[in-house]
């Protein structure tokens, strides 16, 4: 079994210093809602920026943003309604419900039981006794539960809806006014962040599976035909580890290393699109504090697969709580949707070739789930040094750039530390400024949170304009000139220099 | 009447170019939903990040984000389950539902009829023989109709929920963890934007009334005793047009002009700090291009308020199309919504003072709707010059930054113009790549989605390496160096520069 303790330590500091908590917590809380305070709202904005960094603004991809709530008759053409349901039983005694697959794979320790379909499910409950978790009570033969929140849109004579449980359908809905937009060419992509909503059973595992979330998703259009991704050269040398398809049927464990060019070649990734975005994937990830040697993708067997998808890789990271980790799935969704939504509204989702034959696009779709992201990067960032907690946040992440702190408060320093304040609050930096007890005891408070300097006034300040930076990091300290600060600050925030270079030795 | 041709112009470029359209187009549409395109995404989340700058970075606030899905235990405690509700009244014949006070206002002209009560709708409803505007059947006697999206939390066993109708109960719900964040001194506020949903009976009027939108909302707690706003001078001398709730109740039209700061000194605005926030709000509004003369504030009269108001000034400009219309609201909440959860969960909501008292804080509350402030923008951009449509957007919100156009796509001005967006593109601006057209087409075409700028590739490009430089709002260019442009460019996004400095004149 993996360790749990760094997951308990991660989320008491979160829950102390306020990047997130669960959710109704006043009245005793519900399972499966968080609630994000100051460090959390502003650190998962900036990710979600960085993921727009990484896979929308360069390649000048279309934005989309779409209901939450829909139509039921999305979802009955999508298919959502006949397949976006669990296996779940319920307790004969105290009438809680469980999801089934789980309830089997903790008692066990088999993986992945919901791929293996209802009637192994139905033997797996009675071979192995299942009961309860909760009162040991007998539990009722499973059924099929649909996951999706149910309500009603309007009053008397109105209608169904659902809301939505990922943001996909979005982009087909509006797949001919994003056609239009792209001036009639393929390939072009729609991306979307946003909330969706899952009613699951009896979600666990807190902020690993919630059932209102943010889903940061892009749906790539593309002609089957002209399967080639012209940006695929910057990506194609990158070595990835794969478990495909074919090794997960054989069980095998180690991953093949293979560069993502090769994995085309050998037949292991479907499409030179899907290939792309799992390159990016593997960049944007690296890029928010996870080491390449903790990143794989695995293919999804055949049962495991969405009722979309003709293949889908995992992005998987290694938590030290809880193990390899989805936090991101990049499936070829085929025409699959387009066609579904052709039929269901009777509209032509068809493009026509130069050489006059139609066809319906196919997709390719990487998705992320921002909230697992957010506690992923806190606890790759998180470090334990000389009996301190650390957040090593990456410098552009980092919910706070800079912490101003007057070394005493007396003597004019607090009013001098204001001025620096309003002086990097006009560069546009976000500010926290600390003056209560001791100055080591406000770095401790600056660094738990991962704010990477912190800007201290003390007695020289007041003779020669200068204060000391520190480094979250090396906690080493350079003097610089108060007027030099906000486009060193900058500069150093956005990477283009290090911290050596921000002043001189103290 | 107003015009509403504007409105029709301005939606009609919105669908065309993709700023926002009417939501299941393909499925015949549904009423109160919106889909915004790759332009108005950006455009929201740059005026989004604008009220950022101006209600929460720069004080230091705190933000928030919580579900949008609640237990129902949140809108029994805060009073919505009792009066977020409309008069209601349905058609005997076809079965349709509608709003009793919008169809007594649209036969009689009168204003604000959901303000004069139950008993007075009836009343109207039956002095004007008011019948089904859409099959002319006799309606129902009307009802109370509860405007919150419901549904079930969870399988068997599971709760009802709601969707939140505000973002407020969320910083309610948390008031202590943010009290404890703000190291448990007073004032301090919490800040949130997201999605909510409200159950509009007949939503019409397009962005106006939607039934899922995006609010911007600040919960500001105070003590009562010690209600003085720190930053209140900043604003204190900005002079306001008031229709105060006397000048209301009277049926006085004209404004009061008045400074925020004699306001308060004549009790016409009850705190410091909701005069503060008012403040900040016309400037905010100002920045977003309404002229502060299409601005004024409006009182709501006793019956109009909320359940939990003690006074509300709505935030009104001056539309070309539908005349004087909200865009936020000014709420003093008191100390409401804290007294309701703690009588609801049991949760002590008290803080103590330096003397040893307890009280509950006061609550003032600035909430802005998103979707139609970019309407507001959009339609406040808006200029026909030369048989053209322009929307002049503010430079900081324009959705795209920059056109770059090589002048044609022969002799090696394609190649060149691609190699000036990765340059732009390497500097963080969101750059859109034209080659398609005449120049002049092209340049229409940039105009028409508020591009600020468009940087052209000819054939002296390829000689010196200069480019010209066109404005969109004055049609004049200026040539400069390829390698100048990214710095200039984003001092002037920025607005340090004018146009005049990017360049020598051509």
């Amino acid at each position: 079994m993996v360790s749990i303790n760094i997951y308990d330590k991660v989320t008491e500091i979160a829950k102390r210093r306020g990047f997130f908590w669960p959710s109704f917590e006043i009245y005793g809380g519900l399972s499966g809602f968080v609630t994000y305070g100051n460090l959390g709202t502003k650190l998962k904005r900036n990710i979600e920026n960085a993921w727009r960094e990484f896979f929308v603004r360069r390649q000048g991809f279309l934005e989309l943003e779409a209901p939450i709530i829909n139509a039921s008759r999305v979802f009955e053409a999508s298919g959502h309604l006949d397949h976006f349901k669990e296996h779940m039983v319920e307790c004969t005694r105290c009438g809680r419900s469980f999801r089934a697959d789980h309830l089997i794979e903790e008692k066990t320790g088999l993986e992945n039981v919901e791929a293996m379909g209802g009637d192994a499910i139905r033997e797996l409950l009675a071979e192995h006794e299942i009961r309860c978790p909760r009162c040991g009570g007998a539990l009722k033969e499973p059924v099929m539960f649909l996951t999706m929140f149910q309500t009603t849109i309007g009053a008397t004579g109105g209608e169904v809806g659902y809301a939505r449980p990922e943001a996909a359908q979005g982009m087909f809905l509006n797949f001919r006014r994003g056609f239009q937009q792209a001036r009639e060419k393929l390939p072009f992509a729609l991306a979307q962040t946003g909330k969706v909503l899952r009613n699951e059973i009896s979600p666990r595992r807190g902020m690993l599976r919630l059932r209102e979330f943010t889903i940061m998703e892009l749906e790539l259009f593309f002609d089957p035909q002209e399967p080639s991704c012209p940006w695929f050269n910057e990506v194609s040398g990158e070595e990835v580890s794969l478990l495909t398809e074919e090794m997960e049927a054989e069980g095998e464990k180690t991953p093949l290393k293979v560069s993502l060019g090769e994995a085309v070649e050998a037949g292991h990734i479907l499409t030179e699109w899907q290939a792309y975005f799992m390159g990016v994937s593997k960049r944007f990830i690296s890029h928010l504090g996870v080491p390449p040697d903790r990143q794989r993708f695995r293919a999804h067997l055949p049962e495991e697969r969405s009722h979309y998808s003709a293949q889908t890789y995992d992005h998987e990271v290694l938590l030290e709580s809880w193990g390899w980790t989805e936090i991101a799935g990049h499936a070829y969704r085929t025409d699959y949707d387009l066609k579904a939504h052709q039929r269901g509204s009777g509209v032509d989702m068809t493009v026509l070739r130069p050489d006059g034959t139609r066809f319906i696009p196919h997709v390719v779709e990487p998705s992320f789930g921002l909230d697992r992201l957010l506690y992923v990067v806190l606890e790759s960032s998180y470090q334990r040094r000389k009996k301190r907690d650390i957040l090593a946040l990456p410098r552009s992440l980092a919910p706070i750039n800079v912490s101003v702190l007057p070394l005493v408060t007396k003597d004019g320093l607090s009013e001098k530390a204001a001025e620096v304040r309003e002086l990097l609050l006009d560069a546009g930096l976000v500010v926290a400024y600390d003056e209560s007890g001791s100055i080591g005891r406000r770095y401790a408070r600056s660094d738990e949170v991962g704010t990477p300097l912190a800007v201290t006034i003390d007695y020289d300040t007041l003779e020669n304009d200068t204060v000391t930076i520190r480094d979250r990091d090396s906690w080493s300290q350079v003097r610089q000139r108060i007027a030099d600060l906000p486009g060193l600050l900058r500069r150093y925030l956005k990477g283009e220099i290090e911290f050596s270079e921000l002043g001189s030795p103290v």
